[in-house]
């Protein structure tokens, strides 16, 4: 089946429209219409090579919801119809001890949902810049927030997995400090989360500006960060920062403002790496630097319906698809609150 | 009262005899006789001026094993005769939330052995390179080794407690696969420990000289560190690996040991950073980098009481207060199997 999409033919050039081939569904898959795909920091990295290994055409787009046209004969959890969504992974090994655990994300053999092998058209994943995609069940994800939210459920694939899952992997909630660096895609949403887990929730950011923005999003205190005197003030004093940062930057800063037994946990890579922390930092209070990615299939469900039970979505600014190239731009220069998202029906040939 | 000491008045002098003041025991003291005391490297860097803010004269030691000679009218649980140990702590606030909780290494005015500020003579406290010491009856542990082995326990106060905490507070025993990086003081007592309690152990080392040697300390498995080929048999399959080594040196190599949720803890300093860690390394299966410093007064009771049901002690090389100079050569060279601990009784004025 041939399908529209927006995507590039080399890492220099836009992207433009192109035509994609989707497979035939098998007997476990479902085929999805693309409402509205969000726009990631990842999919800018990858189409302009910015990451090692991109195939091309290249057809980003990991934050994905539709709605399910067909599906599979041994389907059984999803039917036509039903609202839902499509995050980083496609596919995985099925049988690791991370898939035993749910934990498909760091699964050894991981597919993401672009430029992964697979052996389907042209040999590698293509993303939801385009207007149908054909997922295995297992990694297909139900919406439960009201349609008319659809777009700004989109960035809950990525950018809210990304922040929920080490948020509760290191028991944000009720009479906890916590902390979030940045307030772009992720920062934002893991703003809203940590407040929604009942943390108490300090933003820090490099821009005044963005400080009444982070209170309205839910924080209770914002530090900005280039501020000595307000980083000092919360010195020893958080259960967990977690940093969406990518850039590289000074991670002692964050260090110190743990207390004992507190972790910093990074969730951005950086292209070239943070100055290396001071081992004193970790060593006096058993700090811990620690990195998570992304979520697994049930742990992206539970934050799904976690969104939902309590109103939950992106902020986000709605876009044509022959807005992606601007849209980028604008990213670059962290002029979007928050998340770009595509309109799919204007997928056009 | 006036005792004998071995010290250093400049940080590039020679440690040489003295004499120093111990204070009248309070109502909680305890006074102790000092048998004998181990030798850390701590003690080199602190009476070089290798770290900062060294005080002298500097009398070093925290790995402190002797026979109480009086205790305070309040001190009710010790009394003369029995056998003790001080470790690296001799105060702290006894209030705050990690003092409660028996943390007092993480105290914030936590008062080591030497080097620290006290209203004592001469104004900062002085170690156990002397004949003897008065500490407040909390900051007193008990030893229950046979007397015969007591040299060799003195080194259980700091190398001890510096490899039983991570070990325990990460969760080393049956089932689990743990790493200890460095054959030395510190490592070989991480050795003996983890595989008494019961984790699989892998010892890595630089040097091929000291294969045999970790085995007989009870590693399961040598890894020399420099061969790619014996790291790379060991991917993604530690649970925890517990890093003695305080020169800088490449933690990615070990990073891309542990599998998923696994932890690098370091428990040495390095005077200079480690190369910067790639994040990948950490976000792609949990991973965590940490730290950890030395272990509260009853985790290092409960490490000396393991270490006597066990039966281990350090291997040790007993020496006389005059060759503490070579020892410390010695030492720099990695010249000892594998802690150096004088025999206070040459302590003569
Ligand atoms: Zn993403
Ligand atoms: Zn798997
Ligand atoms: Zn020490
Ligand atoms: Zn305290």
């Amino acid at each position: 089946m041939k399908v529209n999409a927006y995507g590039a033919y080399a890492g220099d050039k836009p992207l433009e429209p192109l035509q994609i081939t989707r497979r035939t569904p098998g007997a476990h898959d479902v085929q999805i219409d693309i409402a509205y795909c969000g726009i990631c920091h990842s999919d800018l990295h990858q189409v302009r090579t910015e990451w090692a290994g991109t195939q091309f055409p290249c057809v980003p787009g990991h934050e994905i919801v539709g709605r399910v046209v067909t599906v599979g004969a041994h389907v059984s959890g999803f039917k036509p119809g039903d609202l839902v969504g499509i995050g980083c992974i496609v596919d995985s090994c099925k049988h690791c001890e991370e898939c035993d655990a749910g934990l498909e994300n760091y699964c050894d053999n991981l597919i993401g949902t672009y430029n992964f092998p697979t052996p389907d058209e042209p040999g590698w994943t293509l993303g939801g810049y385009s207007q149908k995609i054909v997922v295995h069940e297992r990694y297909v994800l139900r919406i439960r927030h009201p349609e008319e939210q659809l777009a700004a459920v989109a960035p809950l694939l990525c950018a809210g997995i990304t922040t929920y899952s080490p948020l509760r992997h290191w028991n944000a909630g009720p009479g906890k400090k916590v902390g979030i660096v940045g307030i772009g895609g992720l920062g934002h949403m893991g703003i809203k989360l940590a407040h929604a887990m009942g943390a108490h929730v300090v933003a820090f950011t490099t821009s005044e500006s963005k400080r009444a923005d982070a209170k309205m999003l839910g924080a209770d205190e914002v530090v900005v960060s280039r501020n000595a005197d307000e980083m000092a003030a919360h010195a020893k004093s958080f259960d967990l920062i977690v940093n969406t940062v990518a850039a590289p930057h000074n991670l002692d800063a964050f260090l110190a403002l743990l207390k004992r037994d507190g972790t910093l946990t990074l969730v951005g890579a950086p292209a070239s790496p943070h100055p290396s922390p001071e081992v004193f930092n970790l060593i006096f209070k058993r700090r811990s630097i620690a990195g998570s990615m992304i979520g697994g299939i049930p742990e992206t469900q539970e934050m799904l319906d976690f969104c939902a039970e309590h109103g939950i979505v992106s902020d986000i600014e709605l876009i044509r698809a022959d807005e992606i190239n601007a849209a980028y731009e604008r990213m670059l220069k962290g002029d979007v609150k928050y998340r770009f998202v595509i309109d799919n029906a204007t997928l056009t040939a």
